[in-house]
């Protein structure tokens, strides 16, 4: 099946339409007719090969939702017609402790990631700018009424990225959760913090998004260009989600947290970051990380959403745009999260 | 009250006898006839000043046991007669959340030291090296019989530290708990993990003490020095507790730790840490620090080893060995711990 598509055709070329191939339906396979694509930053650096050399040509994204057109044969879950979502793994080995856990993103064997990698049948994988998708049915997840459509696409990254750890640290009523950026993953992660009932705190680099910050449910919006913030928020916290992959003064931040406070990281600079044991033993402070989240965990945000009506901001764009979208984002010019129409591929 | 006690002349100066005064008995006071008092590392690095300058001459110790001989009009816990301890701090404010919850050794107004503080009276703390000391009665513990009450000193510093983190994180059957470092420390969390329920692994530079790891609960046994460990161990452990304070490769010892799990240090180097987050992202990884313990669960701590017989071992010393010690203390040449018996300080 050769469908319509957006690829990079070499390491930091634009993206230019093309046409690809899609596997036929196999007995465990989902036919996806894509609706909508997010633009994950990790799109960029992926396209760009900032995080290794790549197969071109790519087509990426990891957002995808769209209305299934056909299942095989052993498939029970999802049937034609329903709505559905793709996120960032489209395999795994599923027998390892983690995939029997639910922990698929950490499985043992290495998770197949949906854009770029090499699955288990040896095909190069190929992601959501593109009209169809061909999904192992384990790991396609239904997305409810009750959620925009386009506004869902992010979910399947950005929302499960920012949700598992809040879930899995206890954001909920009497907890003061704090948010690091206010970016694609960072804007879902104080809708999600508020709606578990947290007190939530933005701290951006200046104030600029102050009155958004406040509307997606953020009780404190805090600048960390202003020293004073640093002092006068000491020991505040019980959770810290930073979503901001670039390096940050990680001793400055866990001296924001209470006792048994735990900063999590939910990106990762390449380079290490300097760390003083001090700062987590003088208050039982723990420093993490989380990536994206497993498939139950994720069908759970899905149905989180439908029933607090969340979804993502997003500046829906037609795929002609993708090019100017990445500069965008890039400048973080972007409130919060780009969709591509795919109805425009074509 | 004048007391017989060894101190510390000046910084890095050998231990000598000599006599210090002791407050008088308030109402909420406990006076205590200490029995023994163990020899903690960081009563080495205090006395020579290597984390700040003293005030001297100073009397080291926060590894107390002792027989109460006398009690203020208001303590209603404790007796003449009475079996207790004294670990490392000795007050608090005993009003902010960290005191009201029992984490008096986070104390947002600062706890006071055993020794070598400023007490909320004014006067400089010192230590249990000496024949008597008067403790504020919240921070006079029981020592339950079914101790060896020379063994039972060194639970006050080295226990509950080491206690602390494996309850917090969880060391129990199912799960997989390694111990960094066979010391002081790492002796008694070796007990307490086994006596827990886990399953304990050693981890230490040699397999010189292997023989004593296993008969103190290991199940297994492996040096460090051999590259080989870090290959074979990979993704095993729930739960890492580093007793070793000198600074260390963080993100190879993540790597031993299953997904969800947790690397602590109960020391810290005072130096900066490097540390790549993808260790931390790439399994949700935490690496936490844990300060000695709050005074419930140093209680709770307490019980447990009579209810266990758990005791540390220990090498009972006289005060004229004081100094000899410290230095077999450096050359690690201690199984596990030195206890002066306060009988000889006169």
């Amino acid at each position: 099946m050769r469908v319509h598509a957006y690829a990079a055709p070499a390491a930091a070329e634009p993206l230019v339409p093309t046409v690809i191939e899609r596997r036929d339906v196999g007995p465990n396979d989902v036919l996806i007719e894509i609706k909508y694509a997010g633009i994950c930053h990790s799109d960029i650096h992926t396209v760009n090969g900032d995080w290794g050399p790549q197969s071109y040509p790519l087509v990426p994204g990891h957002e995808i939702v769209g209305i299934v057109t056909e299942v095989g044969a052993d498939v029970t879950l999802h049937q034609a017609g329903d709505r559905v979502g793709v996120g960032c793994m489209v395999n795994s080995c599923g027998e390892c402790t983690n995939c029997r856990n639910g922990n698929e993103q950490y499985c043992l064997n290495g998770m197949v990631p949906t854009y770029g990698a090499v699955d288990r049948d040896g095909t190069i994988t190929q992601g959501g700018y593109s009209t169809h998708v061909v999904v192992d049915a384990d790991f396609v997840l239904s997305v409810p009424e009750g959620i925009d459509f386009a506004a869902a696409a992010p979910l399947l990254c950005a929302g499960i990225t920012t949700y598992s750890p809040l879930r899995r640290w206890g954001a909920g009523p009497g907890k003061k959760v704090a948010v690091v950026g206010l970016g694609g993953l960072g804007h879902m992660a104080v809708k999600f913090a508020h709606a578990l009932g947290a007190e939530v705190t933005v701290l951006s680099q200046s104030l600029k998004k102050q009155e958004d910050g406040l509307r997606l449910g953020a009780d404190h919006y805090h600048a960390t260009s202003d020293p004073d913030t640093f002092e006068r928020l000491a020991g505040r916290f019980d959770l810290i989600v930073n979503t901001v992959s670039a390096r940050i003064d990680v001793d400055a931040y866990l001296g924001l947290l209470a006792v048994d406070g735990t900063l999590v990281n939910v990106g990762a600079p390449a380079e290490p970051l300097s760390l003083t044991v001090f700062s987590l033993l003088n208050a039982r402070r723990s420093y993490a990380g989380s990536m994206i989240g497993g498939i139950p965990e994720t069908q759970e945000m899905l149905d989180f959403c439908a029933e607090h009506h969340i979804g993502a901001d997003i500046e829906l764009i037609s795929a002609d745009r993708i090019n100017e979208a990445y500069e965008r984002v890039l400048a973080s010019d972007v409130r919060y999260r780009f969709v591509i129409d795919t109805a425009t591929l074509g």
